[in-house]
């Protein structure tokens, strides 16, 4: 089965699971909207990846994991498009979560997200108590304070910030999250694919900003141009495009290197490549990129 | 040692964890001021109650627990004070959150209080592996969808709810947490603690209710007449104030009876029949509660 599907199988696993007679309907259908038909699912495809690099034993973990992963990034980014963040009216080409239900429902979908995540964690960790905890952690630092995606995003209320570190935050940590969790729920030392993880965050959150500003919203699903109208850092802002582009390729070169030793070291690095052309062609001279919004479906097609 | 105090010293440690010189400092500004000083930490209270008559046998286990409860409980009020809820201008006394440091970072706040939660238990649960997925899984249970706080709160947003669905969900399941939490902690089993939860988290939502009606925004340290102008469902506007108060009275009796057989089951009961004093004194004859807002941290003054 292709990662993707797998993935979309578990989410909708979990949400059945979370969907019962007795719950809120219209939070039901925030939830749903939020995690539905969903974007890239990059992380948690990252996450199975690498638990299949390191030998996957326990499947069900890894899924529940992955899950979990998807769900805080879905989370992060019902909170973001809200009026007090980017005030955005699209997501993923649908209204975002707010503009259809409600500010009050986007806030607490947001919210049972987050906990949804947890939940996928706890359904599963029973049969695996000495691999429970250190997931537990990895998943708090991708998301949480003091370095987490929460903080990443609590760095655009400050008046002094780096970009390097905005980015580890607001994009890296849940990237380095998914492949640590990934070679933890294989009962894996998460160590070695923590550079993998950093260098790819990273090498996304370039090629966001690089496509905030030369993408259409209508490309992108989203509005375009919301960095320089929210005045936060970018790459593209503060490299120029050329400049940005240049460290996306030096970054996913990296990525390509840190991948350790392992039976599936090729196939791994050829997907990295692979996704490197995707996010930003090689062929950018007309400055605009050749990206169908359904190209988003369709990365990482690794099969497990 | 107080179990105030305790919870305090749990509260502080948890939020220097967190606090590293990497955090941006305007959130963890926020973060702080949504935990301290704090209200009257009733549930973490419960909750380390309950372990200690469960025979506690690893306090730093307890402690984190606790500490997990009262950072969603915060997280909880955070989110609720926000403009499309409450737009509540203050808080135990002080600004809200929002009203201090902008939606933006009230919002993450929020966020940030809930992977704290996780954080506390993450923390500590390597040590304790056996009993990590069942205390994982109760925090969810209390808090998430289907039935837990914010299931409660998303309650606001449908046409038809029932007020003892209402309750349940956004106040009785996270004192049902806390009840099971301390059991666990303490390696017990959780079964024979839930009617407990489930009394008193009903009996404080119908005393809010009551005292939403009968107090001042002084006395309260919060504005009062909230579940009228938001047309919430509430116990005191459903069955009249006495119909009400003669519910919660009700509500702690059985609370009382509920505690199981245990050492400290009399110093237990004892405990609860001053809090149902404290909430709603017998005397309401004049239709104004004689509580000052200072009593609020004087509850349940448990020796340790």
């Amino acid at each position: 089965m292709q990662l993707i599907s797998r993935i979309q199988q578990a989410l909708e696993h979990q949400m059945a699971l979370t969907d019962r007679p007795d719950a809120p309907p219209r939070l039901m259908r925030a939830l749903r909207h939020a995690v539905f038909p969903g974007g890239a699912r990059i992380r948690p495809q990252l996450c199975l990846a690498v638990a299949a690099a390191c030998g996957e034993d326990a499947p069900e973990l890894s899924d529940a994991v992955a899950v979990a992963i998807e769900l805080l990034h879905c989370a992060s980014l019902v909170h973001d498009d809200m009026p007090c963040f980017d005030d955005a009216d699209a997501r993923r080409g649908l209204p975002s979560v707010h503009r259809q239900y409600g500010e009050p429902l986007a806030l607490l979908a947001g919210d049972a997200l987050i906990v949804m995540a947890y939940q996928s964690l706890a359904r599963v960790g029973a049969r695996h108590p000495t691999r429970l905890a250190g997931l537990l952690q990895t998943l708090c630092d991708g998301v949480g304070a003091p370095s987490g995606i929460v903080a990443g995003q609590a760095w655009e209320c400050e008046s002094h910030v780096t970009l390097g570190q905005y980015q580890r935050a607001k994009t890296g940590a849940l990237f380095v999250a998914s492949t640590r969790a990934g070679a933890l729920a294989a009962g894996a030392d998460p160590t070695p694919w923590q550079a993998l993880g950093e260098h790819l965050g990273e090498a996304y959150q370039v090629a966001d900003d690089i496509r905030d500003v030369m993408l259409s919203a209508d490309v992108l699903g989203k509005p375009a141009g919301q960095d320089l109208q929210h005045g936060r850092p970018s790459a593209a802002a503060s490299m120029g495009i050329d400049g940005a582009v240049a460290h996306f390729r030096a970054l996913m070169d990296a990525a390509v290197i840190s991948i350790p030793d392992c039976p599936s070291r090729t196939g791994l690095q050829h997907i990295v490549r692979l996704e490197s052309e995707r996010l930003i062609p090689s062929d950018t001279s007309d400055k605009r990129l050749a990206i169908g919004a359904d190209t988003a479906v369709r990365v990482m097609p690794l099969v497990a």
